[in-house]
């Protein structure tokens, strides 16, 4: 398989930003007609009280700007986020697309010992539950590799024949990645991460996919960089979105 | 390949619909305090009026749900359309995914003969085209069905040594079929048929993929049928959504 | 006063919706390719399911359109809601404002006894909160009166003398009825209502103003008897939208 | 009239912004996997192509954060905008109003020579239309002076009895000032410009009330300021928004 790169994490960088904290603040405070920047602590509060009561507009007074790459399922994940959203990705119907294709690493769990509507994706907790874990990724690595190969042999042997991108990559798994812009506001970004982040101390536990929960853990890990005040009130709050 | 269901077409269903031709004409005549019905020729006047003076509320206050089943590279397309779209779509992560793929009809060119930008996918015009067109074709249909059959031979086997679905269908190409409701407006409707639907005489000509055009024209047709004077007047205003 | 209109509620009707309980079911089942229709109890869980679960789209496969009458500073609050929301309002450019006022009744509250960040609009609560009360409404009656019936007069006048009507109406109050048709969805509205509605019992109490309120549960009354079970449930769930 | 300010102009400030044309480019490239910075002609030239094709989204990985003080019947305008603008305003409820109020500068035409559908605000063609203009403009100043002052001495009268904020405003007239905050991105901007300025060479001509294009004025100045290159190339668009 000397062609295709295997990777098993997504890329995240934060291009941009605009706003701070203290803006998210300047721009609650025209609610009262008041235009005077207060101490660090003053913001910090009115920032928890926004989020407590659901006062969400002052959070879309900012912006930030990611390139995220990750499998194509992830990203089918991804764009169902419609509000305070913005994509550009990279096209299969102008491009011939990297031969860059996801297996999961070993720790990613294999197998869901619950149900749908209530998974159990975890950690073996017993010697048999190891195994069939160890043992379903053998089985997972050898038939994702040949599918991958495979499909990318029939999408290159296409193209040779010059047969038209957008119909060549009908075959291609939904397992090979892509590549986008994403345009989002604090107030979109805590509505995701809400939804696509499993945290067991929030308020409503959400259950998201394993690779759409490393894309939000970094995008996560940005907001917390760029927007701290606003981020420590979203955890506090119970990772509820205002 | 006896498992695989091959097909060419999406299916498009209307399910349900609220409001007529005469019910927007209503929603336009609040803006002068005026409630009473008129004939269907004045309606047939201010409809044109409103397309072309580009006063699109008063086609929200209508709405078309449908039932989709098309290609994940279609569902792809369309789930990019964010405003007035509605989506609910069957889940990899919770259930099986039907064995129902994509393999284009021998009418479908194969062939770009322009430029991405300046794509030209024109049914054959010579000879020598035709000859190219059939031969692309041959190689699609070989390079395709093989490229289908392992990765479902791979996702099956996955699947019987207990790996979550979640993960086995990482190989699924994105050729597989899907499934979905899709509820939108006549004014959001509108906007993704001039984006979608290739149209010589449009104001604005679009270049959308085959694929997702087949799904607009069915999409469009029930569009005429339940708002035949909004229908008529878009058209005559060359695809320009208000 | 003899030719101003005075009111005290707003006016809701419901024209029109699309969809029930059941189908919000049918559409939530796409997720497990599941077309079934099934008991009303089995319908009951998994709305309640959805609800909780923060499964909001399948919400959205249904839509309910209103007629709405109430004063212009309540619809500057409902032209907030951008999302899911449509709006079309009679117009002060193209018509004559029909001479309809707001006036609160008696039971209205005059008087903040809180603050801003807390407000308490109580019912008064001993003789001297209710003598307050009293007095305040007797003040506010008159000088409501005499500020109407000024400015519909500067409004008349100009009108008579050629102004037009679009600079004409810039001297008319908040207080004045305006009139539009509002098409949502259950999901919209749930969102809606949880900010417009106060109930002691929610998860999250918010504190909407008095009139808008008025709105709300005349639209909540309706929504209860359109999608009976989608209701229960959204109350059951301490009035958190999905 | 000690206690009123009048004004006749909308304040608007650009506070801040997110973005370049080269970065809006950068965005565009995705879609062909090229992440090169090219040279102010070819963006120009890829900007262009973006307009006239309706290729919306790259235009929305920016951001434009404004001030903005006008009177409150321009914001209810303005507030119709609901996709890609974020606003915050003062709140009537939790502030007391500034004695901010708008009366038109004497160029601005008081009469509609035309009708409601296909107005005529003309500049005076003849003595008499200009002595028609003189005349309601003195009328109008009178009339809106008078009931200003008398609205304005409610409010007061209201509040100094007590009176919670929210009922006492709901005498204060639409032509009162209101302040806000209003975030957008340049795809949002280009289409609320295309409908609230007023452009003989624009393809579609839209005749938007003369108050709020005095702020769409101000706005497209710091947008061809901050985004030349999208300016210009809306501009040779015939304004049509992508």
């Amino acid at each position: 398989m000397t062609d295709l790169t295997i990777l098993d994490v997504p890329q995240v960088d934060l291009l941009d930003y605009m706003g701070s904290d203290s803006e998210i603040c300047d721009a609650a405070r025209v609610s009262t007609n008041n235009f005077e920047r207060k101490s660090a602590e003053v913001d910090q509060k009115l920032i928890n009280y926004l989020l407590k009561n659901k006062h969400g507009t002052p959070f879309e007074h900012a912006a930030m700007k990611f390139y995220v790459s990750a499998p194509i399922f992830t990203f089918r994940e991804f764009h169902r986020h419609r509000i305070g959203f913005s994509y550009n990705e990279m096209s299969g119907r102008y491009t011939e697309l990297p031969a860059e294709f996801y297996i999961p690493n070993i720790v990613r769990p294999m197998i869901n010992f619950g149900t749908s509507a209530h998974p159990d994706y975890r950690v073996p907790q017993t010697p048999a539950e190891t195994h069939q874990q160890e043992h379903a990724y053998a089985v997972m690595v050898e038939n994702v590799s040949i599918a991958y190969e495979e499909a990318w042999k029939s999408y290159k042997c296409m193209l040779e024949a010059g047969i038209a991108k957008e119909v060549a990559r009908i075959v291609l798994p939904v397992g090979i990645y892509s590549r986008m812009y994403v345009t989002c506001n604090p107030r979109s970004l805590m509505n995701f991460l809400s939804l696509r982040i499993e945290d067991e101390k929030a308020a409503h536990v959400s259950h998201p996919q394993y690779e759409i929960q490393q894309v939000a853990k970094k995008m996560e890990f940005e907001f917390m960089r760029s927007f701290p005040m606003t981020y420590k009130a979203y955890i506090d709050n119970g990772r509820v979105a205002p």
